[in-house]
């Protein structure tokens, strides 16, 4: 016997919703926020063929699935508290679903997020999640609050889930492999540093679409400009190998599936982002600084030899 | 030149969020919810090929889309406020989305919703929408209220949106099958009744799978059972003329789609209901009880003969 959409959701995505007042089960969840706060809300779709193979693992997609979306409540410096889920499957494998849900849910538990709704139906392999989180109010973290003199910072290294894709093409050892693959297919949201910027930053964005396209976004927003030193953008010891090859710059470049922030700060917050560096064991590097706005791109990005590098693939876009 | 997704969404998505602080645009929305409030959240997919036919109408299925979601929202007796919108395409053809966001924007204008974020991908027709309402704090209508010796009632007519699937089944007058289509295509969420109904209903749920099947979570979760009669049941004359019908008694009572509001409500509040009735011109109508919980199925269907009918398919599964 097949299992019926009410039975999945009962044996696979019901938990005791602590923070909710009623979770699901009914039309809707209810939910009370806390007092004093803004509610941050995002939701991203990963389509089977497009964001993900087919026969991709289905716990690493359930970590994934919510994992995008929490960086996102990160990058607005906000604390993730709600979920929902609706998913679209061929047919309803329980051995798939239950890896799926262990994915999400270990991760939902390990940032404190109670999955409150959501729907499942057959259909082509879909996964749209919303997060609902919260900033004390008129303290969020936006893509708006850049200015002319501040230091762009990068949070870990850039890159590697973009290597991973091209994995095939590069002579790698199968541990820097599984290495890249972990990067592309287990991101760590920055919850935490999301909630320490926001003290210290003026705007920040995830990587999501690479760093020149969500850089431009925060130059955009915040009718801004930046310089970017292509030699000061961290990256890890694998990338570090290939860093001269095109495909190495364009992992670095424009790559996207990091999900480590991007943020601008005044000088004067260097040294509070080395102590929240430090405290948090997150690395964190300036890697150029905003400018007034110019004609043409918002991002440029410096070479070793001083001259502006060319930028042929600057992100990722759906279509 | 193919739309990126930065331009679908801004050529057709976005709109000045009143009710937001933040809309689309940055890593996520930010929201403020009104004092004292609590939330309602939902989330619904729709997938080509089994909730529409692959070449529906765009603007139809905008409309519907959100309309579900509203739903769920009238539902619980909640002001819907805020929605995210995920859409996987398999081409971004603008004439398609342009017909479908003038759908989803409408029935939002019409309702005070903003769209404050989401995504757009390509891949199989999917279309994931969340709304997020607002109720006064501890007010929602749930489906855990019912008691026994309440009253069973139902909104509008049952049925038309399920007859409309076996149209081809009938002798119907274009004109005839017109009007049940636009049933099924262009639900009107039950948004006035809802809020009216906090005040004179213990509990509440849209039918969206089926009288049957509706009915029967609210005597689950509400440890319940229901008994209805079924010549009670207001349908529409086109359906009327094929009562007897098998076709006709199964969308009755099965059919899923109509998104008319049922719940239950003490004998008391007979009069208060009716009142609502005149005053909403909504069509309410009382066509059962609710008794102690027994053995077997929750909801019980008396035929003109006094005697339960029996009930082959009593809902819609998901899977």
């Amino acid at each position: 016997m097949p299992l019926t959409e009410f039975e999945i959701i009962k044996r696979y995505f019901t938990h005791r919703a602590r923070g909710a007042v009623l979770g699901v089960g009914d039309d809707a969840a209810i939910l009370r926020a806390r007092r004093g706060v803004e509610l941050v809300v995002t939701a991203d779709m990963l389509v089977a063929g497009r964001h993900f193979q087919k026969g991709a693992d289905p716990q690493r997609l359930g970590h994934k699935a919510l994992a995008v979306n929490l960086s996102d409540i990160a990058s607005m410096g906000g604390v993730p508290r709600w979920a929902t889920l609706s998913i679209s499957l061929p047919d309803a494998n329980e051995r798939w679903l239950a890896a799926f849900a262990r994915g999400f849910m270990r991760l939902a538990r390990r940032h404190g997020v109670d999955l409150v709704g959501g729907d499942t139906t057959r259909g082509p392999l879909n996964i749209s999640v919303q997060v609902i989180g919260e900033v004390p109010a008129g303290r969020a973290l936006r893509r708006d609050g850049a200015r002319a003199g501040d230091d762009v910072w990068v949070s870990g290294t850039l890159g590697d889930a973009a290597l991973a894709l091209a994995a095939g093409r590069l002579r790698l050892a199968p541990r820097e492999r599984r290495a890249l693959a972990t990067k592309l297919d287990m991101p760590a949201p920055r919850i935490g540093l999301g909630l320490a910027l926001r003290e210290a930053a003026r705007s920040a964005i995830d990587v999501s679409d690479g760093l020149v396209a969500d850089l431009g976004h925060i130059c955009e927003r915040s009718r801004v400009a930046a310089v970017v030193q292509f030699e000061r953008i961290p990256v890890s010891p694998t990338l570090g190998r290939y860093r001269d090859r095109p495909v190495a710059r364009a992992a670095v470049l424009a790559g996207g599936d990091d999900y480590e922030l991007v943020f601008t700060a005044s000088r004067g917050q260097r040294d509070a982002i080395a102590r929240i560096s430090r405290r948090l064991r997150v690395r964190l590097t300036r890697i150029g600084s905003i400018t007034r706005p110019r004609r043409g791109r918002p991002v440029t990005v410096i070479g070793l030899d001083g001259r502006p590098l060319s930028l042929a693939r600057t992100g990722y876009s759906h279509f």
